[in-house]
């Protein structure tokens, strides 16, 4: 355990159970929390780049189960997916706002979801530079985002003749949520994507520098996730299951439906290097279709020309 | 009701109940959302400004209740507390990312809920630019706002000498609640102060403007939030209570610990014009006491030069 640093952030903070949660939180974050303490977080946007932003929730019993996850993993993977927003604007993470909501009989829990936290900015080299907790009856993260990008990447810009291209292996975090619903101990590669997805922001600055024209990232699901920048660019798309690179034994059908991977998927007018972004990045970069000219928002998936429907996406509000 | 109107960020939405209560909220923010349906929001901080950033967390049964406030106010509410953390750095409003947490008994208040959010930003001159929706058991409202300064102002600058000023009149919000928890209807005027709080945007560049050399917002009590500066800048405050404005016939040391007030503190090294604030803004600008060299942290209240305890702030932790 890190002391806590004597700065400015943690002297600024007044008595109460709420700053002791916020004290302990701060001693996790030595050398990742920034400016912490004031009213808001002062940050600077470099010459020429744009402020990016998102905010994304996790919540109890709707994004993540504690029976399923450490409290670590919770943490590390709400931040993850938050972060996710940047790297589908091409933008690099600045800094993150965490607010907190923590039942009474989760507040020992603090510190290790706060590791949790901590580590994600860590890994993507981002400041902690603010935050709120409340009480609440479920463990909730809300997590706000904000990176700067000279030229944020749209989910619009997808045009008739594009190819659509998808990072990584797809399939391995529901695989890894059917394994656990079932009681099984899923395989050891397939939790670790589950538990510590990678927000794929230096893959999505290389992706920007080679010209895609639009990006996006999967948190609904492949086919939802087409959808969403299909009928934001008013193109059509059609995508070759058997092309949809998968982890593991997964079927095609099922990666293509299997949200919370946050892989980018992007359009490009011209053919991308696969065989140099995977010496970069030890990771695939896979043509898997065409956009084509039909209606906005339609997405076509086929199997060796065949059309099949691999299902609906995820949707938080359905029951 | 305004109708949605045909903009990128709603096309750019996709089928599914949540996307069903994101428009609903789009119809309502017609004006006021700009850029929301990407992966992130796209904005600019002028030259030579800084990024202010902050975010704040309001729960159901923690922070209001549904029967003393309607889904509009608590919008509203929600909102205006956010956008205080700006002004209380001395900053101007850019944006605003609203993430909702609704239980399905809920969902048909998210348009009034959204046309509170939405008049609070108009009212602050400040665009809605992302969000997220997700299930929750209670309603629960996180706001991220986004704002610039050249030269914001800090707990952190209070010196031995300086004077400390509030804005407004304190008390209603603290007497509002008081007379709801008894089960009565508070006098008119107390319940618009408590319903309807002002981020002092504008008065806070009047303020900054004329120098002070420390500024904080009103949220858990003068008292509080005076520990939380004196604690910042290593100095210590002594209040006269007898000096603080009250509303209405409410007893200095009820105003003292009235939280929610969103009313600004500051310090300054020299005498500030009121007359001119007032004459500006309608709004008092009130010496309530000085910055000494004592131990840091240390806040003396005082009625009639004799020490006094008006009590502790507001806690969301303590039992």
């Amino acid at each position: 355990v890190t002391e806590p640093a004597a700065d400015a952030g943690q002297e600024a903070l007044g008595p109460g159970r709420e700053f002791d949660v916020i004290r302990a939180l701060l001693a996790r974050w030595s050398g990742v929390a920034r400016g912490v303490g004031d009213d808001g977080a002062v940050l600077d946007i470099p010459a020429g780049s744009r402020l990016v932003a998102s905010i994304d929730t996790s919540v109890e019993g709707v994004h993540f189960r504690r029976d399923w996850l450490t409290v670590h993993e919770i943490g590390y993977r709400s931040t993850a997916s938050a972060l996710s927003d940047l790297a589908a604007m091409a933008a690099r993470p600045l800094g993150i706002l965490l607010a907190l909501s923590i039942p009474a009989d989760a507040l020992d829990d603090a510190p290790a979801l706060g590791d949790g936290v901590g580590q994600a900015a860590r890994d993507a080299g981002c400041a902690i530079v603010g935050g709120d907790t409340t009480r609440g009856d479920r463990l909730a993260l809300t997590v706000a985002v904000l990176g700067h990008a000279s030229a944020p990447v749209r989910r619009s810009g997808a045009r008739p003749g594009d190819r659509v291209y998808v990072t990584g292996r797809l399939g391995a975090a529901a695989a890894a949520v059917a394994a656990l619903a079932r009681g099984e101990t899923p395989p050891a590669a397939l939790r670790e994507r589950f538990a510590h997805p990678v927000p794929r922001i230096a893959e999505a600055q290389w992706l920007a520098a080679h010209g895609v024209s639009a990006m996006i990232d999967i948190s609904d699901g492949l086919v939802s996730e087409l959808r969403h920048l299909a009928a934001a660019s008013g193109v059509a798309i059609t995508v070759e299951l058997e092309q949809v690179p998968v982890a593991g034994d997964v079927r095609p059908a099922a990666a293509a439906v299997s949200g919370e991977e946050y892989e980018l998927l992007v359009t490009s007018p011209r053919e991308l290097d696969a065989a140099s972004f995977f010496r970069v990045f030890a990771l695939p970069l896979t043509d898997i279709g065409r956009v084509g000219d039909g209606a906005g928002g339609v997405v076509t998936t086929t199997h060796q020309g065949e059309r099949v429907d691999p299902g609906a996406g995820y949707d938080h509000f359905s029951p």
